[in-house]
């Protein structure tokens, strides 16, 4: 697929939490063939994903940084960030089309798991049906947490909720009081919001605070010790029931 | 930590959902310097994680393989079914902290994530208080599925909901009903409950079972297209909500 007649492929690859050997040996594989690299960034920092690349990354490889329109400018809640997103992801999605168009193979880098809370969901979804399409797994950064800090979080019958921190606290509350077990990602400037959602479920005291596993910089504590705000790159785990050892 | 008179370390690995090369480089690393090597199997089959290990286990290691006591004899719900375990996971346990206490390195291997419904959790629960231990984590039996099967998952505010299919049909059909996404494992012989339970819950249209995700004879459809039974190795998917494309 890598000729000048045909079209190229676009690989999607999961690049883990943070420590670049925890990368799969199948996504440096095609990383370290790729021509073109392309990920998303903050229009402020080099990007996640690109940092957990690495010099992994080939030198003679075309690069494609596309940095987000905004960060917090416009709420969430805002109408206009669908619109805008939905025009930024268009955008991208077109920059990857004419490379493969071209006959060149691209590489999309993701942090984490790119079906789960990616960015490049947004690709796939423009570029799937137009393109042949390789999906890698990645180790979520949930999983880079409960490891690092140590948390079986699941056993026998318990169900586990991946929550986002984004929701209203009585939402929040509703899912962290039917949970067996529970992740909340995205707490960044939600802490307290989901702090409080915690207390009101019964679950703040089981709760542990993680912030960049599996980076240099990473530490983790149980809630209850922690004082402060959340960087974006931090997750709340409540591990399931311990009855079942 | 390997020399006689220091304790042993315990790697727990995690070795994906089948395809060698979703290893971790790091679990690959940890793999390729074990002296002595344990997995979990049932009795009459060589083991799944063994066989994801393949010849990167070193040819000279000493292999421990813990075969289950039972498959399906006992049944979950009897209070002897947790005694039996518990008996086995304290022998297995006590089997591995021996090379540790002996100054030998031990790699404990699991299928997917250690710490989401694997065995390894049973022996980290005995062992970590008195060993050092390392645990790394792998690529999950969903993670593989939903990439195989081309599933973006969770988008935006979706909450995901990680269900055991050993739950009882009403149980199954509440989780299935508030879930903005949902992964039901252990189908099995679940696999006809689990369907009565999407179908109550308005659920089956959009529900994917996907078997043995990253081996050879890996396949996906349609829950509403299978037919027959699920083997072990199988999960069905309910991707999140569509609309914020
Ligand atoms: C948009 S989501 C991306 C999730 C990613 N695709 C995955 O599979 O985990 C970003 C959130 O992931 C979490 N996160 C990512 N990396 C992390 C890390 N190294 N440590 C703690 N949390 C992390 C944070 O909650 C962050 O807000
Ligand atoms: C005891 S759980 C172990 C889960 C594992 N620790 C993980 O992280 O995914 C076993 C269940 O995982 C699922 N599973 C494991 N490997 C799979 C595969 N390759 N394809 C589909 N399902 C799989 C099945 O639902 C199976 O019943």
């Amino acid at each position: 697929m890598t000729g000048n007649a045909a079209t190229g492929r676009l690989s999607i690859l999961g690049m883990g939490p943070g420590d670049p050997e925890l990368m799969t040996i199948k996504a440096a594989r095609i990383l370290r063939e790729s021509p073109v690299v392309a990920w998303f960034c903050r229009h402020d920092r080099p990007g996640h994903a690109r940092q957990i690349a690495g010099d992994m990354l080939p030198e003679r490889a075309k690069t494609l940084r596309f940095a987000y329109p905004f960060t917090t400018e416009i709420p969430v809640s805002d109408p206009a960030y669908l619109v805008r997103m939905a025009t930024f992801y268009d955008e991208c999605a077109e920059h990857i089309a004419g490379h493969l168009q071209n006959g060149q193979d691209v590489t999309l880098l993701c942090e984490g798991d790119p079906f789960l809370f990616g960015s490049a969901m947004y690709v796939f979804d423009r570029l799937h049906e137009r393109f042949a399409c390789t999906v890698v797994p990645g180790i979520t950064a949930m999983g880079g947490c409960w490891s690092t800090a140590r948390q079986p979080m699941v056993h026998g019958d318990d169900v586990l909720c991946v929550i986002p921190g984004t929701l209203d606290e009585a939402t929040l509350t509703t899912w962290l009081e039917r949970a067996d077990a529970a992740v909340i990602m995205k707490l960044g400037r939600n802490l307290e919001k989901v702090r409080t959602a915690l207390r009101h479920a019964g679950r703040e005291e089981r709760a542990i605070y993680v912030e960049r596993a599996t980076q240099p910089q990473q530490c983790w504590m149980k809630l209850t010790d922690m004082t402060g705000p959340a960087p974006y790159f931090s997750i709340i785990l409540v591990p399931g029931r311990e009855d079942a050892r």
